[in-house]
């Protein structure tokens, strides 16, 4: 399936800074984000959500809204200058599929576990900052992996994205075949948030490397814990690991690869920050939940203070 | 990849009539299921769940505590002979990534949306009956799906299960290898959920044929309601729509072919149910919230009744 060239019209919109890349989808026709539960001509999606910059993802609502009140008061302490509007409540309204959260520029959703739930998600909220006229938004998966070797609570910053074949690429069904997306993540991004992790977060073991997305999280590795014994082969299984550790593979997520594709096609601006929670080659140990809890937080301080710094800037042109 | 001859010791264990195909998994040894935050050691899961017959999944946690309260409120009107444990509790104790709630042999669990939220719950929920020593269990997934040209609120029982590439395969990645498990669903419990569905819920439109399971909402149709245009061309998307309809297949969900094939693969009987709330070749439409709701039972109203058939078997077995 050859993709069109893009026309005359696409064009334009590309020009214009614009979100999508369907020129199907128009700001003056009717369209239900479903899962998100907003509509763009029901919901004044402008007003609401003109001013978000930062879209920030991961798992679960319960720690998106955890980084909401993280970011929430880092930003009323650090930057009492800024006016911001304080909206705590779950745009979703029901929260039934997704729940999401903003603070002025921040918008906090989860996206469930892998690519099936994150892609619905990710579309949803690329088209929600498209009707709001949104430009040049920047995206953070802050999330939990698995480990390669590596300390439990080290964080990974991730310079490139392999699906589950060693390949930098998201491959998606359309219509029966198969179609190739690139995924790539922006290396600035990344180097910036290694930076500001080491200067303002010195307690936190920060690596950067590659990270592999999993379909399945127990398929994918074979694990000794699933209720089917998919590989009852140790050599086959640690020839895999070593073909992780070959390819400077740091950690293993669900969703980094399907973020680094659909962002890097729409020219969105993405980083993937996760904290490892196991490690890929054992079973999971029973970590206590208050040890889980701190290093949930890790990605999360680390992405609030690339926001912070990006809002001190705002601060200084404001004064000028 | 081969999959290794089954030995003596798995021999035995199916001869048992275990659930689970993996002798690495012992009852002896710790096991955490994480994401349902029990343990095998921590939690008395025998006591807890050794009488669940049914396990009934969905994808919302909402639309799961619905079914819950359902089959309570129809358990306690027919079957009052029958002395009922009431346990409305959430068993994940923090709900955080799944739900789940339990009356009596009925388990009903969340498992979100996709193959990678869904074969986790899946595991772990199967590991759960393995170690409280359930036997012979029936599960049902009783949720939402897109339809192929028919009435939108029509319920669709899956006679089989297809992928995205119109195959009665689950193909999952193990290893960095591509591992295809047969898809096969049990033809006689569909049989008998039509037959009471006719009789017992006449205002239910009921049909039974295929059911697909696409990976992605959006990429696996290419709608046109992406954020990214998969595909412009109309004459391929309704050549797609035509393969469909060729196929027999009805609907489209997210999880029945990963469900066919594990619980397949584990000697489980399992059905799956949906009813039609959107209709694949067109965007979909601003349907009420009341009107959602009651399609969103019309699943659960004929899985209730298969439920309430076998306690009723069970209670005239204990009259005798």
């Amino acid at each position: 399936m050859e993709k069109p060239q893009i026309g005359e019209e696409m064009q334009q919109k590309q020009q214009n800074g614009e979100l999508v890349d369907n020129i199907r989808i128009e700001r003056s026709k009717e369209d239900v984000l479903i899962h998100l539960e907003l509509a763009n001509k029901k919901d004044d999606l402008e007003t609401l959500f003109k001013d978000v910059k930062f879209v920030c993802m991961g798992g679960t609502a319960d720690r998106m809204k955890n980084f909401f009140s993280l970011i929430k008061s880092e930003m009323k302490r650090t930057l009492s200058e800024l006016d911001i509007q304080d909206e705590s409540v779950d745009f979703t309204r029901n929260g039934c599929r997704f729940s999401m959260w903003k603070i002025g520029c921040v918008l906090c959703v989860n996206h469930g576990i892998g690519y099936g739930s994150l892609t619905i998600v990710l579309h949803e909220v690329i088209k929600l900052l498209h009707y709001a006229k949104v430009q040049d938004p920047i995206l953070f998966r802050i999330g939990t992996s698995g480990g390669v070797d590596h300390p439990l609570g080290t964080v990974v910053i991730a310079e490139k994205a392999f699906n589950d074949f060693f390949e930098e690429f998201f491959e998606i069904p359309v219509l029966g075949k198969r179609v190739r997306l690139p995924a790539i993540l922006d290396g600035n991004l990344a180097a910036e948030l290694k930076r500001l992790a080491i200067e303002k977060c010195p307690d936190i073991p920060v690596l950067c490397g590659n990270t592999m997305s999993h379909e399945h999280f127990y398929e994918s590795v074979a694990s000794v814990k699933a209720s089917i014994c998919y590989c009852d082969d140790d050599i086959e299984r640690s020839s895999y690991f070593d073909s992780l550790r070959q390819n400077n593979i740091l950690n293993a997520d669900m969703e980094a690869v399907a973020i680094a594709a659909i962002t890097n096609r729409l020219g969105i601006k993405a980083a993937v920050v996760n904290v490892i929670v196991n490690d890929l080659s054992h079973p999971t140990e029973n970590l206590s939940c208050e040890i889980l809890t701190e290093w949930q937080t890790r990605p999360q301080r680390i992405v609030a203070e690339y926001i912070k710094e990006h809002l001190r800037g705002s601060v200084k042109q404001h004064i000028k």
